[in-house]
């Protein structure tokens, strides 16, 4: 059975709280459960970590190697400028999926480049919460070709 | 029954031909059967179209209004300066996944910009023809989801 | 009796349809009407032009030298890095106002250059269908002043 | 009666003096003298004004406020730079249509922007006096078709 | 008794006209009315003076020597390039703090940079009339410390 | 009563130690003193924290919410790289004051750029510790202002 | 017997009508008759094509593979943005020599940069129609001494 | 006999106040004091005129045609944006030598750039009250040449 | 006898594992042995500590002070961002050697600038593990001659 | 009879020696005998010169005038930033073909850039020592032609 | 008596014979002999000397210490990237004047940045041989003033 | 016994003389005795060479091969242009240690980028003439290891 987990970054955990006209009112455990409905529906298990510690998401996809089969990761505000971060993906060698809820290419400057895409086997942004589910299944059907 | 244009542009016609340290050895041709199998899987219809002219890809987009639910979308080398089909794309309002099968942001400086990507729902880009077929997945899902 | 050509570029065929919170909901026809009404009023002869064909566009400019005596040209996307319809257009040595629906230098930044410019007579932006008959007026009046 | 202010800025005084291979033999007085004819001919008064100071230029434009319908501008030099004379504009609401003799995307790099232009309805460059004239036979078009 | 002259640059003189979506419609009056009203409560004197002429507020300020203790000073658009104006306040070696109405950070490109802000003791921006009355407040703190 | 959190970013533990000619020679906890007797005066309460870690300070600023009316906040070398502070601010929805030691804008090129400032209501520069006293009482006259 | 492709991009089917100062007064006509002249005496067949279609020029390329051996070629303005038109060379593989009838690197700016140079042998710019004749003997010498 | 202008931009008027360790503790008037027992030595006549108003000096250098034979000018911080008085200066052609107190290019970065040097027959800077007096002779110099 | 510190930053403690044609199949065990063999040597002793946390790496930086004499630091992806990490070796006042196993000037462009290096004596790169044990010898001798 | 320069800058001496993957193991000696021969069967003279030193090439254009009827040059790393050699070819007014062993489009950056390329008549890159022979033909090819 | 070295730069032996449309037709000796005349007149020695290497001017400078009092500098195109120069310059602690013959600011953008100037104390262009003339009365004002 | 190559550019003939403030008192004979010391300490033998000349420089380079087994190379303000230096270096293969007397990071912007770096295997900076001992002590080092 497969495993993914489903990673995320900084003050992704005031979702709900946090502009909700940038972010829809959905907080992180609403979509987390959503994830988990998908990932029972696609016969995966996934784990959830989120922090806003840089270093603390590095541990994690450190520890994720041999653990798990793939990431779906929203660096948040990381995705900007974190190489060590973009390090971690490549030093780990798991297949990731980035995801936004927003379109990130819409929105401030800063936010229209992406360190850690280039990494990454595909990139989802501006779907809401289904940047999650459509992310999984994504990395899910990927993982599938890939073992058989 | 969803209806599904994959899109190639410039040169895709040569894959097979082309550089293929690069770009592999398949043809479109294999590649266009590994996606209509795909389609089949997933129960969904799929029509082809390549050009090399950047009028003929605007010209076969619009035409898919009404006509398709969705595209896979190869720009090539128009990816990187066509503003015209970043134009086409957001007035068809048609929902496009953009696809490649090399990792674009490895390569020239040049390509590492694609003025298609933000009006587009998710980038697969580095997986060879798998980059084709998870995109129409993934924009299957997609579409599915909305359809609930 | 002066004739001019009105030229549209890339997408224009999709006028009403397309973003009409950013275009109006005025379709090309509708425009091309109330172009021809004021080519009525001013005793002049209009012929029309859309493709989203950049090629096009240029053989089209070649045949309108000696058929015409000036352009009103709305170039969408192509305004922003088709430098051979820039060619084109001098080449012809016809004179051409450039056209714009919507206010090119408030939107985003590959917007606010345009190419074309230098090799025109004159710009108008933001008047919505309005930049057409004011554009064909202002080419009208230069052609007659040239002519004295 | 539509009433139309003609404003000049810095060292368009000097016309006919100046550069006379780039800017042409004619003074701002034969230049003025050929606008109050074409303004005679389309049946509007004009007011002009002319200073090399910038805070004289914003005072006079905000005087039009109430007194003037529209306004036909070359700021000279200051189209280069102003911020403060672009936002005299946007505050008072003018419709304003921006001239120039020669055509300033041809010449020094310094002349290729315009921080002006984005708050104007129209540019037009490179006709010499002509500019003026056409700019106030654009603005009175304009202002007549918003009466209606 | 500390004196403080409260500056305001081009086109300040028409808040409550201009863009009040984005300035509020206070009328610089009203404002002014406010700072005078918190200078009585804080006890000190305060003059106003507005110009949109850059060498007139750099004369005033220059003025100021010896007449004033501190500036509360809206350069308007002057704040993005009047080299001219920062050197009048290094030259007075007054303390100066720089507000704004609106948020300028989050408006054009060319609001995003200050000129003059390297030589301020402080900034404020975006609290509407209140920057210029927690500016009073603030410089005047800053120049009771100094005293002591 | 109001209550206030000074956060203090990266090296700030080490003020008095380090590069006293650019810092000057006061401790952190000299500065905390003085901070302390200040929001005294004011009659409103403090509390202090320190972190060199980016991912700590955003944990405390979502403490913060609920727990504090206002933040005063020294960001260190963080000012010029962290979008993830950044956001966090914005997240939380706090009134923010921005404050520094130096003349950030006096010193390298790389501490002129502040990607917090856009979110905070003002900021303090240049002043010693005196920028932190002056940064509480322009945040508390800003929330007492609020509260009326 | 060696084959050779002479294709001539945008706007070029208007030599001797366009800009003569610039270009000469020469038509296209007149130096495919030069070039098919040093053909005759170099020994090769030569077939000429001419578009300004971008897809079309890709297009043919895409033709010559097999049927000719090599290419000279003026991309004319699509030299300087059509990295489509590269990659169709660089996917069919024949060596191609890129000329231009004036030397575009003392023209306007954007015309100092070729996106073509990178994938050709060799280029040639500023002789007029000798670049032509020239590239011919160039691309032909290559010829025979790969062939050797 | 010659009749030189000594014209001095915004600040300067404030030399020996404004921070001494730059420009020195020399005034204004000690410094044209200085340039007349030169120009006494040298055998021309100088008047001498100072603004903070860009458009005040503009105007006088209008003035200076016919009246004056060259001018000694030091703009102050125009010398780096305003496009305005460098216009003037080639309207009016008088031959103008560019002093600076300070060398200009050892400070702010902003300070490295003279717009108004391509319009100057030479420059002299860092050498205190010496690049006036130089500047004099120099100008004299040039205009004893041309006068032979 | 003197004692250094051996720092290591992000991903560090994946090495052996991570992209080895890039890095070697050297684990950071490995490298430590060899350091400390080298250290034995050179009668010094070494402590070693690696973290992912940006903050983790600044807090030892602290600790060392006092406690160490000098330090060879990798500082991973960090040296291109960390003005934190930057801070902390000019707050400590340590002579500080920057090491790199791969040649880092010859990567991915964002891996060219170090904005560590200013503020440390040395810098080694592309040596693989002898980087370190290099650079252990620079930062010794240096601390030797400094000690005389 | 013709007479030709083949003029070879800096490190070109160590042809064979040096990184022999990018630029092969022939000796500058054996590509000077290759060049011998097809100067011979050209019926050309040619004479060769090698130098380190910028001056010494200067020198040696300087020279050839008169003496030599085109250049071959190989300039190296001048090709990058000499502007002085640049000046000599268009001082001395000689045809010049600017050659170069391996594809210096395909390399670091700064080889990218030819300052040289603007005033010589064709450029050859990526053909191993066929770009001097080829050059060598297509300089003859010129002369021949001129010489008409 | 005062000495004055007069220094050429590359290419500068080629004037007369090199692009007279730009830099006239006096040769090197011509305007040698200019010079001579002028310091006869001034009362003061010079010697000359030209090369086209760096290395030799750079050596030239520093014999010069001792020597000479003054130098007259023309670093033809080195003065656009010479930093060899320059510290040549500030090294041997001579009051330098740069000048050229042709007004480099108004010819291509490399010719208008001169990385001499900020260690020279003036500037002399476009005034062709006026402008060593010129400069050398300058420089020989400037060391009487300093004998003073 | 190893041999080492002690290298100095431009410039550095004159140290001791040239502004002391920056490069302190010594001359190069000073330094070449200390590091002449120093071989000896490490039994090995140095030996010297300056030039201004950077052909020179480069020559010296190439007869090295054999000669000598590593270089100790300052070259002054060759650093930051000579693209022909870097060459020469990679072309020998000789490991090179760069180092220089004062920090270049902290001074002028042209001095913080050296193009020599990415083909050394170590830089030092900023400790005056310890940064050649203390480099020559680091290559034998670095040789030694090879060695074994």
């Amino acid at each position: 059975m497969l495993r993914v987990l489903v990673l995320n970054g900084p003050n992704l955990d005031l979702l709900g709280v946090r502009e909700p006209e940038v972010y829809g009112s959905q907080t992180l455990g609403d979509i987390e459960a959503l994830v988990a409905a998908t990932a029972a529906d696609l016969g995966v298990t996934v784990s959830f970590f989120q922090s806003n510690h840089e270093g603390a998401l590095i541990d994690r996809l450190h520890e994720a190697m041999g653990e798990c089969d793939g990431v779906v990761f929203n660096p948040g505000a990381y995705t900007h400028y974190s190489y060590a971060l973009r390090d971690a993906i490549s030093s780990t060698g798991l297949p990731v999926v980035e995801v936004h809820l927003s379109d990130i290419a819409k929105r401030e400057d800063f936010r229209k480049v992406s360190v850690i895409a280039p990494v990454c086997i595909g990139q989802l942004a501006g779907l809401g919460s289904a940047s999650y589910t459509e992310g999984l299944a994504l990395l899910v059907g990927h993982l599938q070709k890939e073992d058989e």
